[in-house]
């Protein structure tokens, strides 16, 4: 076997191209092309609107098993498809997310896809890159400030300070910072009270932007922000103290999407990176719609595993964006459904084709979860040097007696060469016209029953229990108009249930309401299930000890 | 006379070069010019290292009297003499400072000049911009969080939790975060304490980065920096908690300087912008030098008046770069001068000639001063409507009696046109030689004594006070071996003495030295002798409220 080169070298070693060149691909003019660097671009609103009028290329969605610690490739499988798309002769684009800066200091970074299979330029899209979640942190953070400057000077609006539902952000991962007492030392600062920051993805401001389809609508959105309650109960909104347009103004650029390429040169817009727990966990509708207009084949990846990413993918973006995905790829690794099957990870190096059946019922009740949104299924097995035949043959066996086709993946190793069998069948079943999308559930549905609906349908809970505060206040806000929104699903990523060491495939279990949160302005209804952390802390070695700029001037340790 | 436009109308009209073509008046090739946008770039690492053997052109710098309401134009004559150079035929280069963003939703932003004479984009410029300020507010408040997890995970350093001395920022005027309790909530969140938020601009990490040579100076800069102290005082460093190469690795980008242009399409640099107070004022080393690789004159300029940002000009940034300036403007107004000789606000469009002739006497002072660093002087008297014959010829006539000269300029209404009086008196005093350029102390002189030659040469105090606790302080970082270090001093803007109020030239006042902090870091003992304020506020009825995206996606009420 060849030397195996690490994500950083392969990276480093790409030939890229003028990012003007990349843009020119898709009919993109450099006028258009809002440049950020050689390697990365900002395509300009004026362009995205000329392009409306414009038919829709095929949207396929690429979602994946409940994860493991083993990994399953979803970004690195995203991103070999949009290049094999490509090599069969498809102009594709792959739509993928942002990554957090914060975490990078924590644990290893990398976010943009893997081996032969990335997207760069690597080092700036797990750093600051194109500014955008700056931006965000400054439009949330904005409001924050004017929350409290709105108090001090004497509360016109008459904001309950203990009723306060606004709190700041950093893009940093920051335990201290979760819960501060604020606005201490005396008059001139202020009306001390509890507060506290998430993790800038965690933002509303991160969910709305991701979800507007324009700058007017994500002025109005911001607007719609619930910041607080008065004494009554009642809501005040960020317009009632004038905040959305600055807000606005301060996300302008953010707004746009970001075009870089992967390693062969093909376009990626990277837009976006809400939260998958508090939020829908998907890249900008911005930007997957811009690129529909552009390509034959837009590849676009969901948060988590398909019972929380497809499932919000569906249910909240496309039911308000007016997607309609073609087909949805599900990653599987023999690896994952090893430790799906009971192997420890320590021993996931050796064949155990029993324990790669039995773990095979998680990508069963994956598949059958996808196509109860009417969208036709394939499995992409991404393909570790240790499989063995028989492995993966046990998977595709298992996934045919469902009535579809899992196909091995060697593009880690092999780019777009070693993906093209998947991209075949991706162009087949997208041009058979067999998906008939709809989200799982109407609009009309009232709360509660929309929440019941996506535990049985695709948790397969047995019941769903939550105190009568709850059920009140899903009440109180269909009162108030807000009962057509969709639900979000704050669940552990780990488990079909609510419990992360419940593998498999799990039924009748019971899923608790612990809360509930209404996001007015990114237009959901936040179900929490259970602890969620919106501010992650650092371990105790960070990574951050071992990064460094090397006497080349390049960035060593954060992958 | 004809319409007057506003500074926002006559940006929007300017006829912008591509930031290649500016880059390529100065010999900076596209492979070095990072775009950010069509018109604005950073010059890279490597190109900068490439110049390093060539010879220097001509460095002026303009300052002013002490700050009045009236405003002097500080900027606006930094940037209309970039141009009037560039006119009479030699190649100028403008280098100021990066506006921070928060101060801008509270009253109205602008920092980019006005009239004709202004640097463009300057939206970008009030907002985002190059993402530089972002960068070190990232830097900062990883090392803050790296703090904060060295201790929850044992505080193998044993620091002090009552000595910390590392703060957050924020690019955000927001009181609420002036003072705070974080790590509450209980053992997962840490040890509470008493913590709090600057303004990012107020960061030593700002102060660091605009003193840095290039990243390896940068990095080292870091390392110093002084996090807090351990029970028995001693000092624990950042590069203790292995922090330094990971924030060089956040600011690499930001350490470059980022080009624009002028109305007039010369070129700008604008780079960092600390704090005027608690730290030196001045745009960053690297554009400056890098500047002075490129053309025949550099015009930069310092903050406040040339009391605080000539002295620290001149005693920290020239000093610490090896920098000789050759020429000094001294900007002055009419109206700033009725002021300083007693005139009310709203009477300052009514001829008053007596009026000018006593506040000249703050001109005078600020003139002796600037000599004493043996820099020839020029004053510019920067010209509005309602000025009178007789007010300019009064103050032209006081300067001549002190041996220099005062030129009337109209770039604010002409641009270059207007300026090229005041170009020719430069390029005639910065040709002559007469510059003789040297601090006003030594470096080995007593920390103390140092801080008594600022204020008696340039005050004109008659003495300096201070407690106990902080004469000893100073001993014992002179122990320590920072006693070579340069004094920042921290006082009001508005007078000569620490009274804001004490207009005109006073003399014989007392200073009295409040505290003193060792930036070891930016490497200068910040003294301060009265509040200084680190984190501001928003007003009332902030900007904010007023700032929004028109129709045509123009950005409406920053300016």
């Amino acid at each position: 076997m060849a030397e195996v080169k690490s994500d950083i070298e392969i990276a480093r070693a790409a030939k890229k191209k003028n990012i003007m060149e990349i843009g020119a691909k898709l009919g993109i003019g450099s006028d258009h092309l809002l440049p950020y660097g050689h390697d990365k671009a900002k395509i300009s609103a004026e362009f995205i609107a000329q392009q409306q009028s414009r038919p829709n290329g095929r949207l396929v969605l690429v979602t994946a098993i409940n994860p493991t610690p083993a990994g399953e490739g979803k970004t690195t499988t995203t991103v070999g498809l949009g290049d094999g798309l490509n090599r069969i002769g498809k102009k594709a684009v792959v739509c993928i997310r942002e990554a957090s800066l914060g975490p990078c200091f924590g644990v290893k970074g990398g976010a943009a896809g893997g081996g032969y299979a990335q997207v760069v330029p690597m080092e700036d899209m797990n750093l600051h890159f194109t500014g955008d979640f700056h931006a965000i942190t400054s439009a949330h953070n904005l409001l924050a400030a004017l929350i409290d400057n709105h108090i001090y000077w004497g509360n016109e609006q008459n904001i309950d300070i203990r009723r306060i539902a606004w709190r700041r952000v950093m893009d940093m991962n920051d335990r201290a910072l979760r819960e501060i007492v604020c606005s201490l030392g005396g008059v001139a600062n202020g009306y001390p009270r509890e507060a506290g920051f998430d993790i800038t993805v965690a933002s509303e401001v991160m969910a709305i932007l991701c979800l507007s389809m324009d700058l007017k609508d994500l002025e109005k959105r911001l607007g719609n922000i619930i910041i607080g309650y008065r004494r009554d109960k009642s809501p005040v909104f960020a317009r009632d103290i004038k905040a959305d347009g600055a807000m606005t103004v301060l996300l302008k650029d953010a707004m746009q999407p970001n075009l870089v390429q992967t390693l062969e040169n093909n376009p990626a817009f990277v837009h976006g990176g809400p939260f998958a727990n508090i939020a829908h966990g998907c890249n900008s509708v911005v930007a997957t719609t811009t690129a529909l207009k552009l390509a034959d084949y837009v590849v676009t990846e969901a948060g988590f595993g398909a019972d929380l990413g497809a499932e919000k993918f569906f249910d909240i973006k496309c039911r308000k964006a007016g997607l309609k995905p073609d087909v949805a790829v599900i990653v599987a690794t023999a690896r994952a459904m090893k430790m799906n099957g009971g192997v420890k990870k320590d021993d996931l190096g050796q064949e155990n084709i029993e324990a790669v059946k039995k773990g095979c019922a998680n990508l069963g009740r994956h598949i059958q979860n996808v196509k109860k949104f009417g969208v036709p299924v394939v499995v992409g097995i991404n393909h570790f040097v240790s499989d063995t035949e028989g492995e993966i043959q046990a998977i595709k066996d298992y996934v045919a007696t469902l009535g579809a086709e899992a196909v091995l993946c060697k593009h880690w190793a092999q780019g777009s060469a070693g993906i093209e069998e998947l991209a075949n069948k991706v162009v087949q079943l997208a041009e058979s016209g067999q998906s008939q999308f709809a989200p799982l559930y109407p609009d009309d549905m009232p709360l509660f029953q929309k929440i019941e609906t996506i535990a049985k349908s695709i948790y397969h809970a047995g019941e769903v229990i939550a105190d009568k505060s709850v059920r009140d206040q899903l009440k109180a806000w269909e009162d108030q108009g807000y009962g057509n929104l969709p639900i979000c699903m704050a669940k552990t990523q780990y488990s079909f249930s609510t419990d992360p060491n419940l593998r498999g495939a799990p039924s009748g279990h019971t899923v608790p309401v612990r809360e509930v949160r209404l996001s007015a302005g990114a237009g959901f209804i936040v179900v929490i299930t259970g602890e969620i952390m919106t501010m992650p802390g650092l371990p105790k070695s960070p990574s951050s000890e071992r990064i460094f700029l090397n006497d080349m001037g390049q960035i060593e340790g954060l992958f």
